[in-house]
């Protein structure tokens, strides 16, 4: 069973990041609230959602698995003005969720998800933790796009740097220590990261001003943030490239 | 005789509305004003203009037809600020309009009227007449969009309803009587259309903020409006699709 | 030695000016700010440039050449923010150009100006000289693109003329002496120029409201604005087209 309400703005955020990695995704649906883990089909990304069930005006649901399309989902959410509520339900015997905004009624079949695994997410050790605003590394990687195909993130005790290195030029971010919100870091660590895959991650974040790395010499990157105004989390792991040098 | 100054806003809905089904079309020029029939290339839909020579700041003419492209006089259209007036008239012996917009004056050659019929618009007897918003159409038309590419639109002594139904997926829009600005029909009637025409048609009226509707079974729907503050009336004819249920 | 502070927009007018022509160019450094001459590939048009110390924040120049590929400073203006300050500085070592804006530096690659010759302005007595609103330039170019590829300008005693002639349409731009905001002209002159390189000039003024024209009969037409607050000018020289009658 599930039935639910929701701001737009919720759903929006919800299918902004996980539509990063997948077309099609596993809402696995609670009576506490709804988690999302998908793994890219290349296998180099994975994302972690879960959204509370304060995050929703209205939620009713007990164990159950919905195999969303996520372009289709996006559509209903488009018809929405801002603040307008969606509402959701799903029915059980057609196999589809119906999905309500205004006026409208948009009855759509389920993906199956047979095929769908949990996937499993790896616990890491990452001796760097740091904490930097969004919109600086926004600006950063809008620097980098057209220098390389690749970006090197470096946490030191003194702070964090983000380096792109083409044939001729190079982009470096550098924040120190006082410009960052946090900062745990005893040495130096980096590893280096596909450019493409990580821009799309964090040009997912939309409301949260600031995102936390967890980072390791040429291991995963870890990142975190908050989505429904503190009332769900997003967690994304990017594996290395290995440095050429 | 024609020569005639309006504002650009009047120009522009006429344009609209009249390119959703043709390039090329008559203006019929009389005393009192203009008016415009045409049929699309593939005889499915038909647009019966009127302007009344009150929607012009100026304006004498006597009975002729103008030949336009409507893509020119978009163009120049285009030139436009918003309240600027766009100064027409025709130069007989060159048979040429010559619109001017601020100090440009633009001269563009008519287009052979010849073979350009005038449509004889049917007289039918529709059961249903309804009135609904503008904007609760646009938002159920996109909706449909990505479902079909048919659209039914059903009439009932309880309300309206469109419904799109796709080969998963289905989106309707119900608007219960109370949510209609008028609504005259004793028993229910449904037509299927080509949801194209329908959406261009939609999307073609700017100023009205609702939109009268006549429908009968599986008969054509006949959608009229108003534009230039009431001083035009706009009514488009719409084939039905024969229902393969 | 080259080091210098500029607000974004300074170097963004800089660089649209340049770019109408070329993509590659030499700034020429002096002590007293910068200058760049530059001719289109086709030979058709010429840009002269020159931006004073004091349009900048800071400046330190001496003698220097800079190869600038316009395409990558592009790329780092459109990460400023309006009003944001860019540092600029020759890393003479390493033939680089270091940008940096906010917390972002981007070391870029100087291009080799060996192959790029400093263009000789011709001096031109051209009798006619008019200064035109860039808005009333502007709106006549957009009326003209669709009618030919070709425009010609006229000065005369009663003011200035733009006709552009199409097979089947015509647009021209009138503006008496009193729309003008100069004037100098004892006979009539007419010039026929291509019209994508006149509209691209055009389009590349984004803070000056007037223009300054000087033309001769078939010589080529001499453009002069401000750009930088009055702290830099740009002349554009543009060739000739002949007419064929």
């Amino acid at each position: 069973m599930f039935k639910a309400k929701a701001k737009s703005e919720v759903l929006k955020e919800l299918i902004d990041v996980v539509s990063t990695l997948v077309d099609e995704v596993k809402f696995n649906v609670t009576k506490n609230g709804i988690g999302v883990k998908a793994v890219d089909p290349a296998h180099v990304a994975m994302v972690d959602l879960s959204l509370e069930k304060s995050a929703f005006e209205e939620f009713k649901g007990d164990d159950s698995e919905l195999g969303i399309d996520i372009n289709k989902m996006r559509e209903v959410l488009k018809l929405a003005r801002a603040g307008e509520i969606i509402s959701m339900e799903l029915d059980e015997d057609k196999n589809r969720l119906v999905m309500s905004v205004g006026n409208i009624v948009r009855r759509m079949s389920l993906v199956d998800t047979a095929g769908m695994s949990d996937p499993k997410v790896p616990s890491l050790d990452l001796p760097a933790k740091l904490a930097v605003r969004t919109d600086e590394l926004r600006q950063g990687i809008r620097a980098s796009e057209s220098v390389s195909d690749h970006i090197a993130l470096i946490s030191s005790p003194d702070g964090f740097e983000m380096i792109s290195e083409g044939d001729t030029d190079s982009v470096n971010l550098k924040l120190p220590k006082d410009l960052l919100e946090e900062l745990s870091c005893k040495e130096t660590v980096r590893a280096l990261f596909p450019l493409d895959y990580f821009s799309s991650m964090i040009k997912a974040v939309s409301s949260a001003e600031s995102i936390t790395m967890h980072l390791g010499n040429d291991y995963p990157v870890r990142l975190e943030f908050k989505i429904a105004d503190g009332k769900g989390e997003v967690k994304y792991l990017l594996a290395p490239r290995i440095e050429s040098e």
